[in-house]
């Protein structure tokens, strides 16, 4: 067994931060950016880990992203939606920005939304539901990605994988979150299958024609393939809609075009739905959380599982007895730390 | 080939609406529930056309909704959220009522959402997410329904056929509708299946020890499975949560355990998201109505069909000649007129 090093959760964000900031990106960035890549390792979720540090990096070496952008609020009046402009930086902070001032609004007003405007969106979406669920809100996050799923019945690259995520605040444990993407696999599954030289499973893709393929180079060439049909290509429709047209960013096929690539983060915008269970049950009978309770136990009880528990396992072992990485990613860490942006080819 | 009589749309609303009044509806339950029936049969979606007239009067017979009821109209001043309380009626009036509050704090607030309460509910949600688009809006809506869907994973009926729907208002042409139940196919596919002594499509259902199975019978006395997996299922317990628990209002188990049937409309709650893409797009590039349009474009461009095209081609006849019903459906109209709640067995 090869040596490994175990990492405190703090170590491990000063470390990662510290790589982002050597490669030119400001505090704001630099810290948000680490923070979910570290809540990414720290949950065992390898492939939002440190794995996710080049490809971040290589989007700012691309001049895709602004390394020193500042987000700036932008709040209305009485109104439910607070904006955050990410100003061309990453979506991270500009996330972390607006949290305060939309959880006070879904507060007062019982739901209320936060938009990300010209961002590149950065790795998952469930660090966002679950900094809702912290502060006692539901939440329902998405947007749009690159064109890489063709909408059913069709045979090009249009909708993105379009992640749709939702949160559920749950008290004394950690929040009912489920975080997926509208297509059947995330593109990376696919290159992972390319690499292996593995065929793919049935249904996941359609080659340059529109017919199934189960080749990789096929369906890299080809088109990804909606998750449920008919229904899972109209929520991917409905995310481009709501998260990419609605609030004035853009939509996956737009995406594509300014980027000419998937190797990139993308760049578009974000939309953050918010809920107060309290406001909403206010004079109902039953209290919400409790109620909630009864169902999950109801899921857990016959066997079935509530989703995010591997990680919510892990990251109590993290929590407990720090992250363990193995020399070789301390190697990595350590180069792309001395290198900065020069690590990227 | 039989006769036929062709009735127009407000000549069939009359005759469908004097139905319910027969069977001691007041004017705003008959209107109101007369009113989806019509547009499901306007629209050729014979499952949520006058073959649900007798499903509605059976509820009433069996006194699991009050005929009588008068929706109440809840608003709390600085809120965003609109609550209509059912009265134990139909939630079609509810709806009817609160949409204008809706629309008016949508517009201003650029979210808001609608909370019907206590109802029984009737029917499909397209109607409803239609009602928001004619306003300019865009919506979601979702409902529990009853337990009759294993969670993924598990053995046993818990959540409801939970349906989602979505609408985004299109100028000069029918909206982007959809609506489906987050289960593979409806309760009433297996039943139709059964009847016609036909074996289910795989992938559709348990049977009661949670094996796969094709029998309809044995489907019946198992459990429903969740469309696409893990991820439709958590979908369905998202609605559970949101527009079951957090509204506080029965879930799907709480409303089997309530009726102690499936034959009857199930009597829980709604929620009903409305957004206002002028007030998200507001200070943004491009206009988002006509960015719509160049995605709808490029969808139906690649031979992809948009949801609900059968249902609108289907209404633009219907609007141009008449709804065409067969002798028997006529006969099986009169009969109902004639013999109100006496018509039910």
């Amino acid at each position: 067994m090869s040596e490994t090093t175990t990492l405190t959760i703090t170590a491990l964000q000063e470390r990662v931060e510290a790589i982002f900031r050597k490669a030119g990106l400001n505090a704001v960035q630099a810290g948000a950016v680490a923070r979910v890549i570290v809540a990414g390792e720290r949950d065992a979720c390898k492939s939002h880990g440190i794995y996710r540090i080049e490809g971040a990096l290589r989007t700012v070496k691309a001049g895709k992203v602004k390394p020193d952008a500042v987000p700036e609020l932008l709040l209305t009046e009485g109104s439910a939606i607070v904006k955050v402009n990410a100003q061309g930086g990453f979506a991270n902070p500009a996330f972390e920005l607006g949290v305060p001032a939309l959880a006070e609004r879904a507060r007062k007003l019982g739901i209320a939304a936060l938009v990300i405007n010209d961002c590149t969106h950065f790795s998952a979406l469930w660090p966002e539901v679950e900094a809702l669920t912290e502060q006692g809100l539901a939440g329902i996050v998405m947007c749009p990605s690159y064109a890489t799923v063709a909408p059913t019945g069709g045979n090009k690259p249009l909708l993105g994988t379009n992640p749709f995520a939702f949160g559920w605040p749950r008290k004394g444990t950690s929040p009912y979150v489920f975080d997926f993407a509208t297509s059947v696999a995330a593109r990376g599954e696919i290159e992972l299958h390319r690499r292996a030289g593995k065929k793919l499973p049935e249904g996941w893709a359609i080659d340059a024609d529109g017919n199934p393929t189960t080749d990789p180079e096929a369906a890299l060439a080809g088109a990804m393939l909606p998750f449920g049909g008919h229904k899972g290509s109209a929520i991917g429709t409905m995310v481009e809609l709501l998260a990419g047209i609605m609030i004035g960013d853009l939509t996956s096929p737009e995406v594509l075009d300014y980027l000419g690539t998937t190797t990139l983060s993308p760049f578009h915008g974000e939309l953050i739905i918010a809920f107060s269970p309290k406001a909403f049950a206010a004079g109902r009978p039953g209290d919400p959380f409790a109620r909630a309770e009864a169902l999950f136990e109801a899921i857990v009880g016959q066997g079935a599982r509530l989703p995010s528990q591997r990680r919510f396992a892990a990251r109590a072992s993290s929590q407990a007895d720090g992250v363990v990485l193995t020399a070789a990613e301390i190697e990595h860490l350590d180069r792309l730390l001395a290198l900065g942006l020069d690590s990227i080819a």
